[in-house]
């Protein structure tokens, strides 16, 4: 079976900060004739699951405004211009910026957010040997966050709540919970 | 603390058939002064965990534009307008036209997918009692899909692979495998 969609025309409808903007006009694959695509393209972005020597995930309260509400996420952030050749330096930095800490990190998963329409990819990581930094680097000026440490426990009750509504932080505690399965 | 980003100024930028995408001047809070919130909006969307009463999961293999390349997911669907109210049904049309079957669906996660820019939420429905529907509803007219069956051993392989490689599909899998690791 023939899969792809060939563009025909692209049209740039927006080139922000963060993500850019376009629609293709595509020819379908199997004599399907045309369709339009609406295409978000983003430089991609890191995460963190941090779990601290007493066994809780560090959670990072913040500001969401695409959903006018606050969110206890995982410690994430963009890929700069030029980062992505180097994305574990680019965790190291947030999880610094955002936390304090400094860890080893594993790459978990690598995964597109949105693939219906956007191909922003999250490269998640596991740390390990998690220690305090004495002078972090200082957070974003225009982010204010707040942090938290929560057992696996809690974390579940943030996301019966609602209070934990994404999918990385979601990905990243079945992650840990297959984990401390694994140690029963 | 505060977290509240104000709005001062909504841009709007695209209103396509998926996105809408906005520019928002904000005011940040604890006096930091203002920023730019780049924005897209989106409908929201379902996707069905279906595992056959062979113990595989039914994967839905597609091209998908914003990456340039095909992967394998699980059944999903965006909601059209007007399904917001009941997006169980959205799910369940979604399961039919994709793959055949109809089923029990129970929701298992609701999440937002790229929540630093993006309000689009996936409800993620688990299915029981999976059936055949005879004469099922046919495929939107400009969706080339091919189907699967895997087992879990399978899936991971497409995991490690790249062949699965988005959010939705990673959370499903998860979700499978404790449910397989309770039962042992």
């Amino acid at each position: 079976m023939e899969f792809e969609e060939k563009t025909i025309k692209r049209t740039e409808i927006f080139s922000g900060q963060v993500i850019r903007v376009a629609v293709d006009d595509v020819q379908l694959p199997e004599g399907k004739g045309q369709s339009k695509r609406e295409l978000i393209f983003h430089n991609g972005a890191v995460a963190v699951i941090a779990i601290t020597p007493e066994n809780k995930l560090i959670l990072v309260k913040q500001y969401r405004k695409a959903i006018e509400a606050t969110s206890y996420e995982i410690p994430a952030g963009k890929l700069e211009v030029g980062e992505n050749a180097d994305p574990k330096a680019a965790a190291l930095r947030e999880l610094e910026e955002e936390t304090g800490y400094t860890a080893d990190l594993d790459l978990v998963y690598d995964f597109y957010t949105a693939i219906g329409f956007c191909n922003e990819k999250i490269k998640l990581y596991s740390a390990s040997h998690l220690t305090k930094v004495e002078n972090p680097r200082e957070q974003d000026a225009d982010e204010t966050l707040e942090l938290y440490q929560v057992t696996l426990d809690e974390a579940k009750k943030l996301v019966a709540s609602g209070d934990i509504c994404d999918a990385k932080t979601i990905i990243a505690l079945q992650y840990w919970e297959m984990k401390e399965n694994l140690k029963r």
